[in-house]
């Protein structure tokens, strides 16, 4: 598919998700990353023409943050007020609605914000971030600088193969001030299992498996758009 | 127990396990805390009158490392080298030798070197510090300062009452960077549980229960040195 071919599938999806679940007056998480975007444009789009009104977001990343604001979405704290729910895209979506998250590189916030919000995320994306079972790619970890190197080491018992992520030749700095490691994996059956073990250790902050967190999925390819509910 | 008789019991629980388990030329993890302070001035000591050589310390703190450099420790960082084994206080301590530790301010960077080092950790206290059930004061929690409120009300739901430690007014902030929440429990019977619940709060990036790390514990009495050694 052409890149704007692409980039136009990424807009139907987060489109079609504010449309049928943003009501006027609701505190919404919005996510970061391209498709994660589209859904703050939609709704800062719908907030000036009038059919929304009251709508706050809690922004998941300095970016976000910034382009709310200049799509005209009023911004509220999570130390103020709690989502109702969280549009946020992934990078791999299994069926089960398990998912990855953090290639965008803002995994913890987007964790923590998704996890205080009442009825959960709603993942937006393009087709092709469907899989069936998640590790096609790296799987991120972001990771307290002190230490990083044992850190990883400590992962790769875990049976992947960490790599430090870098901007040219420095390490990629998160909003909190954290490393991300992207850890590749041979296939990730037991999602659960894993973030457990990831979590457990010490210098692991977060990891991006999303487990239990996404209560829809609306992704959207070039013959149309699906709505995935979870059980 | 005066003052002056307090410091003295930790001075010799520091001085008795730098004495019995550094060798020459070992990497040894330096930890934070008053106690722990004592076995840094007892390297440096050993180091100054030639009866150790060779031993460099991996700090667990800003403060240690100022410390260690003001004693003659040379320094190594965890990524040049991994610690035989680390020297560091604790809280409480256990039977089983399972302890709290983080009253201190420094837990996320002392339980990377811990669990960083071959052998593990050697906990150096006075004997007020033993427990028969871990819990006696609160459980520190370190944590991201994004969204922190939410991070303590799903921590709540564990049991506890968690309160933000600050400094006068302000919150205080860890070397890292992140917040500590002080969690009141009433009694901990299953420290490695209660661990792995905390770790997957999001947001939750490290607590202050050390399970299995450490191998020994050197405790000072007014009657006398006791050594306690891991099963």
């Amino acid at each position: 598919m052409s890149p704007d071919g692409m980039e136009e599938l990424k807009r139907v999806a987060a489109r079609e998700a504010v449309d049928r679940y943003v009501r006027s007056g609701m505190v919404v998480g919005l996510g970061t990353g391209t498709t994660a975007s589209w859904a703050v444009r939609r709704i800062g789009e719908r907030l000036v023409e009038g059919s929304l009104s009251g709508v706050r977001g809690v922004p998941t990343s300095e970016y976000t943050a910034a382009l709310a604001r200049e799509c005209g979405v009023p911004l509220v704290s999570l130390s103020e007020s709690r989502p109702e729910l969280t549009i946020d895209g992934a990078d791999e979506i299994a069926p089960d609605l398990s998912v990855i998250k953090g290639r965008g590189g803002a995994l913890l916030r987007e964790k923590i914000v998704a996890a205080a919000s009442r009825r959960g995320v709603v993942i937006v994306a393009d087709g092709s971030k469907q899989v069936s079972l998640l590790g096609n790619g790296p799987l991120p970890v972001e990771v307290e600088p002190f230490g990083w190197e044992t850190t990883a080491e400590a992962l790769s018992e875990l049976g992947c193969a960490p790599e430090l992520r870098r901007v040219k030749t420095q390490p990629f700095v998160t909003d909190g001030g954290h490393y991300t490691l992207d850890c590749r994996f041979p296939g990730i059956p037991d999602p659960a299992g894993l973030a457990c073990k990831i979590k457990r250790v010490p210098g692991a902050l977060e990891c991006g498996l999303f487990v239990g967190l996404a209560r829809a999925a609306v992704i959207a390819t070039p013959e149309g758009v699906e709505v995935l509910e979870a059980p």
